[in-house]
């Protein structure tokens, strides 16, 4: 008998009817003798639509209350998902992130599980129930309720996998796995029957939306296999995410695209007469630390025989505009310093392992694109992904050559 | 500075519209220097549409469960009233019930308020905040979600006054205060500009539907001065409930209908031969008090020398079923036991002071009813009011008849 974490994101519970469906998969996995642990999203799009009506109120709501607001989301579907397991005839229980022992810090919106308590459940679990967790949400040590951020329910999974020493935690989803490229623009993209924590790492970081990165690093701590599944055919294997990769003979995993990001760069003068540019890149990026603002494919050009030096870098599309000002309060527009922003690129990437030890990859990702007369804005290269910054309309043909190139419709034989 | 509750309904909140209005009213009384808390029901239907989702899974959900799933309706209600108030620009907080200090046993769906803490809600008052709480909803010394029962808003609202040493608790709703006849059905039905808790409990005992019938009697309990008013006119001075009787010179204060009675009578032959009907029909009440199911009516006509004896009473359409089962059980069936139910029946009180002591008032009921030929088939008189059966069909008529009789529709002197 082994003790198993399922989690169950909003599309796989869109409505009632799929409600029932996800009672009867957790309950399944109950008669074949595991202790099923089940974490469940808002339904479908409630979250958005809460922020919405939040929104009709206040144009920037305020966030503790927004957590007030957002959390109802969850609550409601462990209540309906533990009636529909008991309907079934087997016992469960509901828990909202709080009575299942998910402590949290109190940045509202997004904040980090410091602890889990898993007690509650592990009670439940001994008593034969199937625990059915509101996923995305906690309470901090003053009983204030939070959320944990986009994502966020893979999250819950993942820690209360490790929190119970789970023996897997079942990631179900609206597609069968984690493919070569997303099989919606490209029908010859392969699924990975299994992937490493990093590479998964990777392709979450980089754009695949099937699980979000904390968890992937949640799991990584622990080595909590992964497996990511489909609701809608619970039959087939998945995608097993552990410590083995996807690619024992082949560099890349996988190639994923993020239209969502915006591209700045900055050109300034080099350093003279007290002008100290790069103290001014450093106090950026230390107010971009501050305010949790991610970003990626920084470059910094600061060769002292340039006529302008160049900072770039990209951050998603939500972050714009306070990032553009921060620049602006930053530089305070200094004579000779230029700053350009464009949202029309799009950022691809491909993932696998040994990416600067093998200049071949780089050369035949550029020699693709080349041929195509697909243009490169930047270029970022990294352990395990090489991101090229390119206009979206060309962003889907560049996925397909790169596949081709790299031959990665061909069947991976797994280590 | 006064320290004031006040409640609000889902049908003063049906909307964000309404949700914006209603915190107007809580940041005007704010303004006026007044320490608020706001009390806030599920908006609009929210609650029985919650009930109807859970019964496309279960026909009889899970009552814990039912409680996760409808305690969401609150906390969304005190999000958004929150984020209404700070729109205003004045401070808000909101609080769950849990996070309110509502501790309550844990009989899902009817729990009783144990005790309030009210620490939190001081804490956030000394702040200078309207404090939003949720209605309805409690929390169990094991963290468990429980809600109060139908009403238990107004119920939270004075528990809360109560706890806090309230200068008053003000329960805001569709209508104007109390009347002495529901106005939708009878024009010239008057006002009442006061009323002591006694009639108040009669009323809310037997149809007005203005408050709750617990939450009256634990403002009582404190002398807790409780004014019903209109969310919709917030200025008029609506009826204020305490000590103070409506009716010093008259002893009628409202009459009220209730069409949802059913009414049940058990026809059985004495006491002979081992067999004793008085033990069944004490049996009978033990089980209907284990269950809380009330009954109202009750009436027992046992004399020896009849041929047969007869209980009688009336309960709640909601419970008709359980009860009939009940009786079949208990007297299963002797020999010359007869059982008949009627539920074309509806229940007119009339409430006022010393009813008893006053026969006059007694006979103007029967002789205003028999002038009209209107039938009455079981009368049961108390302290504080009258109780007629009547077919439903003549129930209005009743109404109109019994209010000019007694010169209802004419202003009251208050002492």
């Amino acid at each position: 008998m082994a003790r198993i974490v399922q989690k169950f994101g909003g599309t796989s519970i869109a409505n009632l009817d799929l409600i029932k469906k996800v009672a009867r998969i957790a309950v399944a996995s109950a008669q074949e003798g595991h202790e099923v642990t089940t974490v469940v999203s808002a339904m479908g799009r409630t979250t958005d639509e809460l922020i919405g009506v939040a929104r009709q109120i206040s144009r920037s709501p305020n966030p503790r209350e927004l957590d007030m607001l957002l959390t109802t989301g969850e609550q409601q579907s462990v209540a309906l998902m533990s009636m529909a397991i008991q309907e079934l005839g087997w016992p469960a229980r509901s828990f909202t992130g709080g009575q299942a022992g998910i402590l949290t810090e109190s940045r509202h919106g997004t904040a980090n599980i410091k602890q889990v308590n898993p007690e509650a459940i592990e009670a439940s679990l001994n008593r034969g129930e199937i625990a059915v967790v509101a996923g995305f949400q906690g309470i901090t040590p003053g009983q204030e309720l939070t959320t944990l951020g986009r994502g966020g329910s893979d999250t819950t999974a993942v820690a209360l996998a490790n929190a119970l020493e789970a023996e897997r935690c079942d990631i179900y989803t609206d597609v069968r796995g984690v493919y070569t490229a997303d099989p919606r623009i490209l029908g010859e993209a392969r699924r990975l029957p299994c992937l490493s924590y990093e590479e998964m790492l990777e392709l979450a970081a980089t754009g695949a939306k099937v699980m979000n990165h904390r968890s992937v690093e949640l799991a990584m701590e622990k080595e909590m296999p992964v497996r990511i599944r489909s609701t809608f055919e619970p039959d087939d294997h998945g995608t097993l995410v552990t410590h083995r990769s996807a690619s024992p003979e082949y560099a890349i995993c996988g190639i994923t695209i993020d239209t969502n990001q915006v591209s700045f760069s900055v050109k300034f003068p080099p350093a003279e007469d007290g002008h100290k540019p790069l103290e001014s890149v450093s106090s950026l990026f230390t107010r971009l630390t501050e305010l949790h603002i991610p970003t990626d494919m920084i470059m910094l050009l600061a060769r002292e025989d340039e006529p302008l030096q160049e900072l770039a870098f990209t951050v998603d599309h939500g972050y714009s505009s306070r990032v553009q000002a921060m620049i602006e309060t930053i530089w305070q527009k200094p004579k000779g310093v230029l700053l350009t922003t464009d949202s029309t690129l799009t950022r691809l990437s491909i993932v696998g392992r040994t990416f600067t030890t093998r200049p071949e990859m780089v050369a035949g990702v550029f020699d693709a694109l080349h041929n195509a007369a697909i243009p490169v804005q930047m270029v970022a290269t990294g352990d395990l992904r090489m991101s090229v910054l390119l206009p979206t309309q060309h962003a889907h043909q560049a996925v397909k050559l790169i596949h081709e190139r790299f031959d990665m419709d061909k069947e991976l034989r797994v280590a």
